[in-house]
């Protein structure tokens, strides 16, 4: 573990539009902010200017919602073209009641909405989540490392709820040059004992870390995680996905 | 949201044992460790040592399995007198397969084992959890506010699993001195447009923050968050449980 951890938002991001290079965007406000960079930092990046800079963005009047896309939006006082998004965004509906969608989204993500957001985009429009975040992820860590010449990982994050308790947490859906899971099988603790099944899912505790200095209201959708060198490595967020065959809340 | 925050363990905190006061060994801590206190300081603490300290630690030689104990404890080789301590600890099982229990505790967490665990205590004894961790968390974080004459807050956490997703995260299942949740809602976007539905569980992303500092083998079963005073205030760990009225996943 590492003796310490500095949390803190890189000021300063400009409104992400599509085309946009995250990675540099990042940099030119990291120089005017004059904070220097160093080997071990973890940039966690809210998916909102991801999915904004990659184009996965839904204008909602080239929508034509289903039937039940429409019944639904009747009768819970939703608007029909964002639940349409909501559905064609997922492959299997988890629940679906009391106004709440809970879905699986074509990556393996079970979350509201399918990730489908409309906060922080302008009016008639939504955003949905990247394609690939871990694609996102490994494309942004390469653009840091190469201008920022750093050993440093990536976390595109993005807040889910979860059964049972309240509120979102940050969550990691795709990451780059990080191991995700620390796996602490086979230590010993001081009687000993050997831990026999805490797998600590790193990523997640770090983007849960990141969003304590980030702004809901996109002022702030980067932040850095610093000191968290002895993470860094390779792995996918989509190693966080529990296998269905594992899974005992499918 | 804080500029930055500052995440360490405390170091040098000793094995506890029943009846320690833990707020005064963290004082003893600090000064050893010649670290001062400020205004603002989370203090998250292994649900562990809480219970060690309060006594919540069974003797398995004591135990008399029940018969569904025995059964399941040969059909997955697991130890009959601790499975027969899950059972106690539960007043409702969500799933019991392939070896694994997941169940309601008494307090409503719902966790792996009912928080029952062996690690990082003497072979033949486990740990349950504290009988209301809201109630020791206010009480260390008055012995430490009363000590260190500084406003600091307090969470007893404790590593759960999640549905669907791999690995542990720390989570809050006890605060005292701070809000728990941040409710975003009313708050406007950059676009002028209200955040309809966030509210962001700041104890658990402070919980998992601090885990990222702590050791699975409980040498720093103590770690602060320095810079959260926008938290303090008052809330309790089991405002964090949802309702089961407006709970999906029953």
């Amino acid at each position: 573990m590492p003796a310490d951890l500095h949390l803190f938002a890189v000021p300063g991001i400009p409104e992400v539009t599509q085309g946009a290079d995250i990675a540099q965007l990042i940099v030119d406000a990291l120089t005017r902010a004059g904070v220097a960079i160093e080997t071990g930092d973890v940039f966690v990046v809210a998916q909102k200017i991801v999915s904004k800079a990659e184009g996965a963005v839904v204008q909602l009047r080239d929508i034509s919602p289903s039937a039940l896309a429409m019944e639904w939006a009747a009768a819970w006082r939703r608007d029909a073209a964002v639940v349409e998004v909501v559905l064609s965004e997922s492959r299997r509906i988890v629940r679906m009641d009391r106004g709440i969608i809970i879905s699986e989204t074509r990556h393996g993500f079970i979350c509201a909405n399918a990730g489908v957001d409309a906060s922080n985009v302008p009016k008639g429009f939504v955003t949905v989540l990247p394609r690939d975040p871990d694609a996102s992820a490994l494309q942004l860590q390469t653009g840091l490392v190469g201008r920022l010449n750093r050993r440093v990982a990536t976390i595109v994050s993005d807040t889910f709820g979860r059964p049972w308790r309240e509120g979102v947490v940050n969550v990691a859906l795709g990451v780059g040059g990080l191991a995700p899971l620390l796996d602490c099988r086979g230590m010993t603790d001081r009687f000993g004992r050997t831990l026999e099944t805490t797998i600590i899912n790193v990523a997640d505790e770090l983007a849960s870390a990141a969003e304590l200095v980030m702004g809901k209201r996109a002022e702030t959708p980067v932040a850095i995680v610093r000191g968290a060198a002895e993470w860094l490595g390779s792995g996918r967020g989509s190693d966080l996905l529990r296998s269905p065959a594992m899974d005992m809340f499918r």
